[in-house]
């Protein structure tokens, strides 16, 4: 099975609480395609649509998502609500919204999910290490993708030895 | 129209996440019972139970609810998730629960709600200002439950006064 | 009743611990305008007038008013000294002024209060949901507001779907 | 003027919000005792009796008292709303009482108080350097009690220097 | 394909920084077998073992893991240096140990990870969260499993229901 | 005796640990300009000059200073230093300075003394205060300082009244 | 030069607080004498005993230490203000004393400090790792405790792979 | 023996997790010139390049390195993985990048390491405190680097008394 080569239907769904928070989930989306997992994207609110965030949880399985990344800001419920009702992989990203308490309260009102309901939650703002880690999921049963992860970090490895030896001139 | 004598029907419901939120929420149905508020006591869990919090926010109204009390620790959703699906007015009471980084989880996932949709959040474990706090709603409409809660602040004044005497010796 | 008739009485105070804070404030008063709940706007510091205050707070119900917004920072005392002078609800905005620690201050001065003399408590510079709350509170006996708390809901639920058709493209 | 002759009439007003405050509060009787200088001691809560508190404070100094000890738990509002009532120097005991947020919430609703209303805040329990501070303020006119403050100095000094000998062995 | 059949081969492995962990980390072992979820369990530690982490991390692949759990606590290195040596998904555990300052040290240490190298935290001392997390990202690939996950979830349901009624009584 | 008569003698001794503190600390200096006690205005480095700040602590009392105020930012160890030395009440201002973690640092190293040795902590950045504060402990023996003190108050409800007109228009 | 034949001659010393924090900062002395490296422990207040303290540091290095570890809680000045007087490093033990909040007072008092006076910061009661550093930084120019450093290490490793080998059974 | 003379080889390694450190670090090299102490400056990542962070420490005394400065931020795994490696000091410098949560991140991740394997952790940003932690360090056996760094507070002393008589004018 080779995920990328199936890219009319998404495996990833990228969510978010408000369209303000596409500056920073887009960063999932790029990774993604840098990637070649398909994905798509849009706005899904917890707490302003409540019934289109169910439906969209409930029926995510069904149309053949494996992953969803789920990100938002303040007293951030969508990653969790997304999480009770599907049972896929969940991965949240907190986002720093302008009145946002420095932060905290997204990264605790994601992070901190009760047993039996896990949120896989990443970094403030980091929505690149979202997609990657979706991107890791599907690697566990993907032999093509799992060798563009290794490639990806065999990148990431060369940029910082390019800027040691720069830096060490 | 005086509240306090449809005793029948419940114009306040008391919901949880869990049945260990017990020992806390007590408090809130206590006050309740002292200013004569009709109530209902009930576990509703967003995470494991999505369905059921949906179908008890949507049916409140209806059923003669005016105010929701409810209770949830750590990523607290309960609060936020029935404010996003009923229009009524809903109290957060923020528990401290076992594995809870101090508090400040519950505390932050149920008062940094995004624009449109407040949760009125009360003290950490403060379950009996939330009781207080719904009698003071109806009591806007209510005048005889209004003078329960000036008799109520009276007691309050009172009390003290006679430790400041004790005290004072 | 129909409380959004009667606008020449306020039914909701708003006020706030400095002029300074008005321009987070003016967010209450323009949801309650929208919602066609009456209040009135005005300048009470805890600490710099205290008489002003307990006059204020002393005098609310029987001037008409039947819930209070309170809007302070740093120490901000003004709910919940308020909360200890009337029995009508009152509603806390935590401000995030110039020298807050990060708006800390403002939210556990405002949050914690003791058993007996609850405050509403909101997220951290949310006047509007503060006014929305007021407007939940005198809806629950208010037919003709709750329709319209409820037609406000269905306004944000539209406008995150648009949001989402525009993203999904 | 020699303040620790004047044993009749209280120099320093000893209060807290409830009678539960005790047990911390004692230690600044205690040491107000040992340096000779008169206090009274009493229960005044902002919350639960304003009005007892505005007159408590309003008529402080006409009473003779020159220094008031004010300790809260929570969102500690009472040294605050004192020293907003009084222009004689308010020195504040965050407490850290049961359900606070780790003494958070009582040492930022003490210290954060707005220009022109100072609190002297210490630190949190530290009623003992409450008493300490009250003395010195009240030694800055009375070489008796300026005496005593360098001689309990003086005994810290010793204390810790047989405690270094005994460790040295 | 189905995982849990291959009983004989580790697909998760779980680690933990030192032994007097396991208290913490025992319940994701518990869970993966619960689910029927093949793993391994053991001890290494990012400071203590360096090396052993490193060929933990590099041959976790080859030698048939799919997916890692990893807690630790305090300055917790041990999620984040696996995942930045192998290309599987990492489950990171913040664990409040002995002299962390309150938890927030480990959830700090494994959630912040920097762009490239994501870590899927849960919450302090959930490794019954993170057995499960492993479960949901095998299972995107394995509809038994997947099945398995739909029945645990529903069981949660019932246990809260039970709950409720017990409370409504 | 009269404070303010005697402006040749610094009363007050304002210390600072940078001169980058300035912008800060000038507040304190200008509110006892305003209010007729006499001050000095210093640098004193706890850190880079102990010697110079043990003997500006151990001289103070001699030269007739009655109280100092300390500010400081970072690990602020002057005001605690000076009181360490001196048994003349010290104030101490938090200054929020460039590298400092939020402000919190300069607070808790302040505020947090240990029993037998208090500061009078203001809040972050207060400058202002901690020279009303001063202003205070002198009035303790100063009628007519005390007098201006309460034309102080007054001044502050004039404004506060003057905006609230402004505001209700 | 070998620093661990010198036992006649303290090379570190170890000073606390507060004979209190006896129980904590044991652990330093007992890693340097497995060490081999002598040491002296006493106590020393900064704030208790300010001139002690002044003397100890002035005279450190002409007494022959070469390191000076120092453990304070609450707000600890110790650490930085000895590093203010004395050339040689000083290492800093956070400790976390009963009316800490939570050790966040000790930790950022010590590490916070301003340019130019560093304090070589452990963790919050970390006073074994403090005893190591003391090792390592005179291993700098002792090959002998350097091996000794070397053998500490493989002896950690040891351990956790007796750890491991018992887990996996 | 004087480290100063050899400055064909550095003493000092200074490696930071991203180039974009450089801008906080560069003061640890700046104040290590003018001590005349020789280093090297490179790049070297925990997470990006795990097997060059090996091979750094690995062989840093080997090469003639006496101690390393690390400065990385968030989830700041350098100092510690180079500390639980090498068996010379390492000094780590918390560096508060973009995504930081206020440096919080970055603090607790290189201070609160287990027993065994400290990190010479010093203030947020402080990387000159790390340079002359290192000199001080290199100091404890070379009595001419010793000597520049009693000039060094020397000068520190004066810069302030500058700025003290400017101030007093």
């Amino acid at each position: 099975m080779d995920n990328t080569k199936q890219t009319n239907v998404p495996l990833v769904g990228i969510i978010m609480g408000s369209k303000s928070d596409l500056n920073v989930m887009q960063d999932a989306a790029d990774v993604l395609k840098e990637l070649g997992v398909s994905y798509e994207l849009t706005v899904v609110s917890a707490h302003r649509t409540p019934e289109r965030m169910f439906h969209y949880a409930k029926s995510a399985h069904g149309r053949g998502l494996r992953v969803i990344i789920a990100g938002a800001g303040g007293a951030a419920h969508l990653p969790g609500m997304v999480a009770s009702i599907t049972h896929i992989p969940v991965i949240g990203v907190p986002v720093k919204s302008s009145n946002s308490i420095d932060g905290w309260d997204s990264v605790l009102s994601i992070l901190q999910m009760p047993n039996g309901i896990p949120v896989a939650t990443v970094a403030l703002n980091a929505a690149k290490n979202a997609g990657i880690l979706a991107a890791q999921i599907l690697g566990t049963a993907d032999t093509t993708l799992s060798q563009k992860l290794i490639d990806f970090k065999e990148e990431l490895r060369k940029k910082v030895e390019e800027s040691a030896k720069e830096m060490e001139g």
